[in-house]
């Protein structure tokens, strides 16, 4: 940490910065320069972090050195992680993962048709949301454990693992029971105790990107989850918030080379909600790909203009097997390939 | 609601859309233009906000003319609303309210002292943390029930009412017995479990804006509380996040006379966290007060260079005290004047 | 064009509306909902776009059917367009073209060593700044006319077309003289009278989106360029401000499938200026490609430590012969290819 | 500056930073730390700033540790600076100026109108435009050298200074003649060939925030003005972009204590182009005095429902009057007192 004083700082106060500093067991470093004088701490950065070294009077500038998260540091842990959903590798080098599914589960029917549709075209995993976090409290709000239920019983018939949201610390564990992955929403990333509860689970967790977060708050969020002991955690790159008007947010894949140079986490990138619109999914997701993500989470409904949430965004299966197409050949021009569901008998796939 | 259909829409797909509005017991006026035929749904426009309009293929946009909040309207309730936050109101035209005291409780001496300064400058309220939501989770996370404890006992002997938040569902409870205002932070705005618990809490909330929400979701959040029968909501203005990097977000005052021209609900500002640097603090606070502001919350510290959180952006006590003949010379130059804590007898004045 | 009335409007408010709107020439309809009543304008809704009608008390909202931009538009020509930079086309299907160079000219030898690595790992076009917007005063400004007569030899020499900023409207006529294409930066996109004038020049203009523009503010740019008779106008994508502090700006890679569904005009990205770091130049062009931009703008040094100007978003020429390898790789799986410079006598080749 | 190094960084390598930087005549100042080594260097810091030091492969980290301006910064000019508007003075501690009158010049009626009321109001300088920036190239674009005349004259017959902008280069020389102050408007903040050319007029300038300008950026740009030898530069908050839709941009009133705890220059508000809403003009003006500003520029138009230009956000005169009154008394509560015309020979005002 770097400590940069005010003009016209005085010995006395100097020495009482330094005497603080040492009291917490660290050394310093005294550079005087011709308009500024500058003190660097020598030793364990954390310690002097929680220290609010800008509220001393003499203090103008306080410039930390080292990055502020430690378990989701590839200093920490220099090869990319990997994730097990399932039987189903995210990250570390694995083949890409499309995770695929409606927004919500609305119906048995909906359900099946629509993983039946993803399944078919090659997709790894199944999403769908039990718990919906809504913008009005008069819209659906999921169907709770019984939503739970029919994503656990199709998962299992295809062989696909299930990627499920948990909004609320009280609902951690019966989420666990059904999935393979506890996905944590945009509007909760920074929900620390939430964080703190699904750090506590033995499943991976897909963790998305607040709103307005930047990427050392995402990791920092993640870090939340890593020191709890749960060690796979998946980044979601979902878009942020901005000024412009055509598309809900603004897709940040510079987030996933930007990460990837920092941290050993595992990034996967959701197109339909970042930008809103359907038009925008495929294009983005391929973008993704060859941007370097470990995967994509794309929505696909059958009737869109009946779909209980977010419909707009939805792909209809023609056009995700269009993607999935798209997708297989940039991956295999790339020297990645696709991931598939692993745990499916070959005999059952031919009853489908 | 208008629904705008794209050129070379035919027939049969204008009569399905009619349809599907009728379907809902809603009727349709449609207005062919030289350019664009356009559909407006006539009756309540809640029954078709559900359906996701924008993607039947030949709609190309869909513009609602209805706000999607209704108990947060000023048309629902013409008056501003007032919340009674133990014996202060807030809002309706009442005087101005200062809510002050420490970012988060540390220990019984600081939270006296400060509790003792701000009382004296003219507080009316008391505020400070117990639960802290913090970017690492490394930092102090709070004192928990103890700094709740701490809090009301303080409270009670200076005749302040006490505002502390709560984070998490299972804290609810808790918190009620202590607070006689429960605060819902920035990050948890669109946490929609915890908007439902606290709307079943027989307690003010203050809800305080997400970084990055619209005024129209900050009053789509005070709805889910309102909804759940909990109708003394107070918003809290404290910044959005932007790029501008000197300050932590831009405090958005024009959020004061913009909500009050849409809604009744009672506004207060938080400069402290809204800017991150105390100097900024009184002139924020004096802007929130002439801007039309039912109140402003400060965090005060008297050792901000010891403070376990946010030390930075507190007010040393005189620095308050000097803000608050500012504000009393403003406030009465309004027409208003400070609201002052009212529960405490003459007599206990006088032993502090 | 909609207009939403306020609740409460009288018959005589309704009627001196659609008389002020009659006396435009337009017809309206009107729609008397539950809750609102709505005028519907039809005819050209231009006409009635350059009236302030939000300004009249009654009106509650005004709601735009049509986008503001014609001449851009997809509507008034169907197909996408295509610009010719000296011999290299861009857009309207064309193979990806990748522009390169240095940020600014420095020096006959920087500017030769740098074109030659970019021409010979297959760039079609070359670019390089001779007028430079800088941040500070005291920074260097670029070298005027010199630097344009050094990129036009070296151009001429190599066969690739030259590309360069033109920053104010006494350097039109200059920079026109020399380039093959004007560049017109993102500070200066929304300089109208530029824009005007860069209208009136016979060479293809690329047009950078300001860093707080919207898509449709960009196309309204264009429309300036295109409305004085210019039609060779290619959009530039190159990050857009926001919180996120770890990279320069956010590329917005969804404005190239955005704008595609709505404008003719080529589209282009920059990776270097928007990301401002060299490391993710490559996974952000490979991602501009996938996502279905025109090509790609990228900066090179042959010492980026020395450079004059944004030596940290410099890719060095083996890095970017690696970046233009698999570019190849990619546009080859998407059936594209990439532009090469056309103008060079295959005799001449063989000197350099 | 603060150098910090890569791990791993070599002894050779280190050393050639040293050279580097010694070549420059500076000293540097080498400290080990635990987990970093770190470089500070001695001397002016503006040599190395030119340095892309970032771009060395060792070089983890540039942080600078003093301001990139000079002219503009409190260090340089430790009292607050007046600009000479006319007779009418800003900032130093004058009295809160309010400059008000359209936003366009539209015809002579027009002009006259608004000034007489904004004149009788207590008005104490006339803005208004001959030259408009306008989104679309169809819109009106200003009555040109017309509109300054008709300024002029009013501003003469009236007393009140003259406030107008100028957007190219090729005007300064007629705006110049006119006016006596010369506005540069938000979307030319960073057109750094009209900085340079109004830095050589012996007018004061106006210069507005850019949309997405931060407050660094926005004293480089005064930077390049006064560099140039103008000395009489007023800063002009107006309103940030963000991703709020209720306003058009954001109002960042903490600028004002912000830029003068680093600056010297004065700061005036435009409520009325950052809101784009009548409604919200007079709380933020009142909101900008209270804050700190030196004053406040608002628009009026006696028909907004009829103006050529932002109709939406111009004041009634009426209400203009009303807002005057609540800014007459907010200034002599916090002492200061409103500016006024003060050229004008009182037998004049009886005949108006």
């Amino acid at each position: 940490m770097i400590i940069v004083l005010r003009p016209g700082t005085t010995d006395a106060e100097l020495e009482d910065l330094i005497g603080r500093i040492r009291s917490l067991g660290l050394d310093v470093d005294v550079s005087r320069g011709v308009k500024r004088t500058v003190v660097g701490v020598i030793g364990e950065e954390d310690k002097v972090r929680v220290m609010p070294l800008a509220a001393i009077p003499c203090v103008e500038q306080v410039m930390p050195v080292l990055k502020p998260y430690t378990l989701a540091s590839l200093e920490f842990h220099p090869e990319p992680s990997r994730a097990a959903v399932g039987g189903v590798s995210i990250g570390g080098g694995a083949p890409f993962v499309v995770i695929a599914g409606p927004c919500a589960v609305e119906t048995p029917e909906q359900l099946r048709g629509t993983a039946l549709a993803v399944w078919r075209a090659g997709a790894a995993a199944l999403r769908g949301g039990a718990f919906k976090p809504r913008t009005s409290p008069y819209s659906f709000q999921g169907l709770g454990e019984e939503g739970l239920r029919l994503l656990r019983a199709i998962g299992d018939e295809l062989g696909m693992p299930v990627v499920t949201e948990v909004m609320d610390t009280r609902q951690v564990e019966l989420v666990d029971k059904y999935a393979d992955m506890l996905q944590v929403g945009a509007r909760n990333m920074q929900n620390y105790t939430l964080l703190t509860e699904v750090g506590r689970v033995g499943k991976p967790v897909l963790l998305k990107r607040g709103m307005s977060a930047t990427v050392k708050e995402l990791l920092m969020s993640a870090e939340y989850i890593l020191s709890q002991g749960n060690r796979q955690v998946v980044l979601c790159e979902r878009g942020v918030r901005s000024f412009e008007d055509s598309v809900r947010n603004v897709l940040d894949l510079s987030a996933i080379p930007n990460i990837k140079g920092t941290s050993h986490l595992p990034v996967v990138v959701d197109p339909s909600h970042a930008t809103g619109r359907w038009d925008l999914v495929a294009p983005m997701a391929r973008a993704a790909l060859a941007a370097g993500a470990d995967g994509v989470m794309v929505e696909v409904h059958e009737h869109p203009e009946e779909a209980l949430c977010d419909g707009p965004q939805a792909l209809l299966p023609k056009r995700f097997a269009e993607m999935m197409g798209d997708l297989r050949r940039l991956a295999d021009a790339l020297g990645r390939g696709l991931a598939k569901p692993t745990r499916l008998p070959v005999s059952q796939h031919q009853n489908l």
